[in-house]
């Protein structure tokens, strides 16, 4: 029994997933699947490597995950598989599966270039069936990564910003906002200790243009519906939430924008 | 083999689901999931409790049901599993588990406090990943309800209303809003009967400040294309529905408004 | 272990494609599901046979495909079993099935009348789950498609247009639309080989009202950012698209518009 996971930016109406488990089916029987999501932003691998990189962490060792954001399909990105301490990757070479396998410490990575393990006619369009479904699929029945290219060492290394302190401000950005309205940031539970910040604490949040002052808190449900508190999330980022409603839309935050911490008070 | 079916207000955009999923299949590789929706409008209880409630009966015995609409996560609310005659269920002590666990007759309640059934570190933010996947599995492989914490009798028991007669009239409220945009009122069949209606007959329905003359059929397609019918669906609940069309949007209705009915004519 | 697809227009909010599985599972505990869509717009019986289609021949032989996009649900429009050298289909008699059944060879048909193989009670609005479900999880269990009913040799069978030359323009229409916002026509790559359209040749696009020239090319990647191109599509359909854009949105087109090519210069 083995599980392969799937990540794209396919979205649910079209058949494009449904394709790539039924090709690898007909390799694997046996595989289970598990989607961790096929609804990231059309084309924004920054996002695809986050969601990857939160989810992976908690799945069973010798995993095989498969994510596929690739707007480069057909052209000369190549394809590949990471092989990590923990876990498979397999996917395009532009930084996608990289900040995830970078958690487990990489051992190796190489190019897919046996058309052995390819569908017959490979399209220059859906490398997801073509490419990556059956090679994760083989992989998933043991065979070796060694055996579908060779290795390489150029693969594409994203750059992810890491929060920093300016005086005493810790200066961060907004790495997702997720479907409730979380804006999380790339501030993790270090950074936070390193500011002093204790549970009942005051924070000056600056979100872009928009400052102001919330609790530091533990818990949603631990300030009235509708007020913010500023809380770790269970990815071990720091977050601002309003308690039962969205905080990107009172905010009017997005990926990307500056996401600031200073101490008010304790 | 053993079932796992997950309900949540989750979405399908972030790893959430899958994140539970792989906490589950790292305890019980053999579970097979049945998703029943994510797409639970975010915090509300009732929406939740109403489509476990319809999904649950069609589940084989043993079944164990996870539901997480949770808006007091990390707070004092309790996390509990439900034991009726038929299934398991496991959640949140908000009223979400207790309209389905009704129906198939609730044996014991118990309060889950036994860390060994928890991942080693359980977040304030997502008792969904950290404390309900795990139980979950756990009881998929056979462990005993009565290991995870003591028994309870004050569990949290949502209200819902019933409908009931005004004179002639039978007065309900709108209990679901279906994606085809189908108006589900909470009068049941019985109900009906006791209003003398029968097939063929028209009958005028009351929403909110709309009031028009329908007839009550049996098939969505025996009105022409646009036109409305009251018919008994699919839970056993009467709805107004227009064939390929939207109810809803036609008459404006929503969940809560008040939905009544009185014979015109057979 | 047996595969079942599940297509329908169901969307993701309600119970009900969850209700379908349960009663698969209370069949046949042992089956795999892959889930082909469940967001084919409402009632919309050509997308629903297209996107089947599209799916269809990457599956393993022998997997039973359910579809469902019923707006004739509990009239007199019969359900079906379709047979093919391949596959079992189980649906709605309103041609959804057949575009994909013909691909692999139609053997047999079936009307569905053995009310053995369905829920002991029938609704007149959900046969995805009354009848089509147990139905489709007899057949994974091995039992012949003639036990459930009379063959029938007049089922309904859809007329798709197919594309044509009107002097030296290949006229077609538009066939789906996908969620990147690619523009897929009914063209065929052997169409395209009479035009005599050659990598690298611009092509005049005619969609509706809109005229425009763009590059023949085999990669969304070859043209610059927010540039349209003409290639061939994982589905063998030629098709329109907007490099890391949305040509839908860029040149208004919708399901069923015309869709003309004609040669400009090689």
């Amino acid at each position: 029994m083995s599980i392969i996971s799937l990540l794209s930016d396919f979205g649910h109406k079209d058949p494009y997933v449904a394709e790539m488990k039924a090709v690898i089916l007909s390799v694997n029987p046996q595989v289970r699947f598990v989607d961790i999501t096929h609804e990231i932003t059309k084309f924004c691998i920054p996002m695809g490597a986050y969601t990857l990189a939160s989810a992976a962490p908690f799945f069973p060792l010798n995993t095989v995950h498969v994510a596929v954001v690739d707007p480069g399909v057909g052209t000369n990105r190549r394809p590949i598989i990471v092989h990590t301490q923990r876990n498979l990757y397999v996917g395009p070479d532009n930084g996608l599966l990289i900040l995830a396998a970078n958690k487990e410490k990489i051992t190796k990575v190489y190019v897919i270039d046996n058309p052995k393990y390819m569908l017959a006619t490979v399209s220059n369009t859906f490398h997801g069936r073509d490419i990556f479904a059956p090679v994760a699929a083989h992989l998933s029945k043991g065979v070796k990564p060694c055996e579908f290219g060779s290795e390489i060492n150029d693969y594409v290394c994203p750059k992810f910003t890491t929060a920093h302190f300016k005086d005493a401000e810790l200066v961060g950005e907004v790495l997702h906002v997720d479907d409730f309205g979380n804006v999380i940031s790339n501030i993790s539970v270090h950074d936070l200790e390193k500011l002093g910040l204790q549970l009942g604490c005051s924070v000056r949040v600056e979100l872009g243009d928009n400052g102001f002052n919330v609790p530091f808190g533990s818990a949603y449900g631990e300030v009235a519906c509708g007020d913010a508190v500023l809380l770790v999330g269970g990815g071990d980022f720091v977050e601002v939430s309003v308690n039962q409603g969205n905080a990107s839309k009172l905010f009017n935050e997005n990926v990307g924008d500056t996401f600031c911490l200073s101490l008010v008070k304790c």
